[in-house]
């Protein structure tokens, strides 16, 4: 039976899994904690993937405390051969007498599969402790194993006026250092940033986090029907690029030679990428979640194609006035409006951060986005 | 000597001054409370003008307490004869031993006139008790007699990425019931509201309060270069309208003929309004608070010339993409934004309600705006 004290202990499992922020993509970033007679006696998270699951970590911290005692984690334990052995198969070794768990596998085909090995080997189970803050956390795999994309994220910054710049592009700086700093913690948890051409010879940006160090820095996927992306830019500095084109032309090899992954999927047209084939290629690589930074124009063309999960918005206390919007689309009536759910407001230094969410994640889990 | 129960008492007092919202234009809103051994025996504020002054409210209810008692009144009490006898007399004339200011009357001619002839008679004099708070509920009459202009205020109700409506117009309704009720409160303690020609024509509004019962209505002056008013709008059914224009024209007649006032105010191009003589007229005629409802246009007009002291921008969670502008003005550089002071956040409704400070209420009383 859930006691009070479950709900504190996956509490400290979800902080740990989200210590390991999306590093362990294309794995979920699961947290586990291993309690034995109120102590809490191991923990851990997922490790780059590859590297170890949350459980093993925290068994192998626990030692032979794990005999009798009761692990927290936020997602059902694998039950299959991956890149490591099943983390069920290391909970029923270490002969735990108790699993809680705050979700079930996404994954229709292996879903209870972990949770039934753990009981048939005589281990009670617990699932739903948390639920909710544990599908919050783990979003972005949730999204690809159901709807198979990541978990869609504009950021911007932008005045009071809706300016994310002046009519002729200045925008350094519109939102304050503090906000600027919060959004590395968001490129570090995206395994993916996605841009725009127009941004890259506008801003020659490189979207990599560069205040703390990383485990794994985010892919960069630039948006770029033309194949224009210069072989100086800055973004292809460091790896992990990956260019994606509405037409294939000469200029292809040139940007393969410069370390840079391109891929061709255009629209009906043939002159546009195509969106919703952008955002299934990202899945199929395993990724998560992934940021857009870009202009209005290409966060535009996502909200109307319908695949934006989520909007933050940097607001600096400023006016602008005439400049270039935060997100370029035409409604014929009022009520059109995008209405978004208002997820959080929070001062972030002299700016307020708003998180929209244009996806319930709870609805996420019915399949629908 | 000020004690700590000085300071609760003026806050009181400033709680009736604030129910009197701005009724009693062109005379200030004064609070008064007066207190006899611990207890409150008299209160009130000032009276629509012409009626009674806040002293001679809570006189009246203290009767023969007033006797030795403490007098709290936000403002110097008044030594001169205007439409009532001077308020400092009548203290005198009650005999009160003890009277508290919260701050000294901003006209230089009288400043101090009305604590000299109490302390003349040997009442105790305090002054500066929550001279602060006292300064942000009189701000109008003040900005009015230091800097020979109202208090100019401008509303706007705009969508997250700072549209007022889309780009044919619709605009009902950008925010919820929640603020349209806040506004009315704006409107109520508004000597003036002020509109563009282009919102009459395009909206039809009355800018006048309907969702509650009032002492008096705003004026409500319309800036119409041509004089294009139509005499049928509806905005010209109640009395109390003026109409500032560039250019004298027949339609004067007919519109005098309607109720309205008819000002010829042009600026230097003799084609358009001028702003600086505007708000100058509507410090003589005794306006403290003024309110602009109108398009990007005007308010951006406003706001370059300089004549803006705060802006009150009730922000709607959705997004509107193309459409028209909160304030229409073009910056050459990016640090030439606007950063005005972020005077308070709240919310209202499922809206958040931002008032942005151009002007300090401190530095008014140093005569700079």
């Amino acid at each position: 039976m859930v006691q009070t004290v479950d709900f504190a202990m996956m509490a400290t499992a979800l902080r740990y899994a989200a210590e390991g922020e999306c590093n362990s993509s294309p794995n979920p970033c699961v947290g586990c904690v291993i309690v034995k007679e109120g102590q809490v006696v191991g923990y851990g998270h997922s490790q780059v993937a590859g590297g170890a699951h949350a459980e093993v970590m925290a068994l192998a911290m626990a030692g032979d405390a794990a005999q009798g005692a009761t692990a927290y984690v936020t997602l059902e334990p694998c039950s299959h051969f991956g890149k490591t052995p099943p983390c069920a198969d290391a909970l029923i070794q270490a002969q735990v007498s108790r699993v809680v768990v705050a979700l079930r596998d996404p994954n229709p085909l292996v879903s209870g599969q972990g949770i039934d090995r753990l009981r048939q080997h005589g281990i009670t189970v617990d699932v739903g402790v948390l639920s909710d803050v544990a599908l919050e956390h783990h979003k972005g795999f949730f999204t690809r194993m159901i709807l198979k994309r990541p978990w869609v994220r504009i950021k911007t910054a932008a005045s009071l006026d809706g300016r994310i710049a002046l009519k002729d592009g200045q925008s350094k700086w519109i939102t304050g250092s503090a906000s600027r700093s919060d959004v590395q913690r968001l490129r570090a948890r995206s395994c993916a940033m996605i841009t725009s051409i127009e941004t890259v010879l506008a801003d020659d940006p490189q979207l990599n986090v560069r205040e703390f160090t990383v485990l794994r820095q985010p892919w960069r996927v630039i948006l770029d029907s033309q194949l224009r992306t210069p072989c100086d830019a800055k973004i292809l500095q460091q790896s992990k690029v990956m260019i994606i084109t509405a037409k294939d032309s000469e200029r292809r090899i040139l940007l393969e030679a410069n370390g840079a992954e391109v891929h061709v999927l255009s629209d009906e047209s043939g002159e546009r990428v195509d969106l919703p084939a952008v955002v299934s290629l990202l899945a199929q690589r395993g990724f998560n979640e992934v940021t857009i930074e870009a202009g209005g124009t290409l966060s535009g063309a996502f909200l109307q194609a319908g695949l934006v999960d989520e909007l933050v918005l940097y607001q600096a206390p400023i006016l602008l006035g005439e400049g270039r919007p935060l997100a370029s689309f035409n409604l014929v009536n009022l009520a059109d409006q995008y209405q978004p759910q208002v997820y959080e407001r929070r001062m972030v230094g002299v700016d307020q951060r708003i998180t929209l969410r244009f996806t319930n994640v709870q609805s996420v889990l019915q399949g629908v986005s």
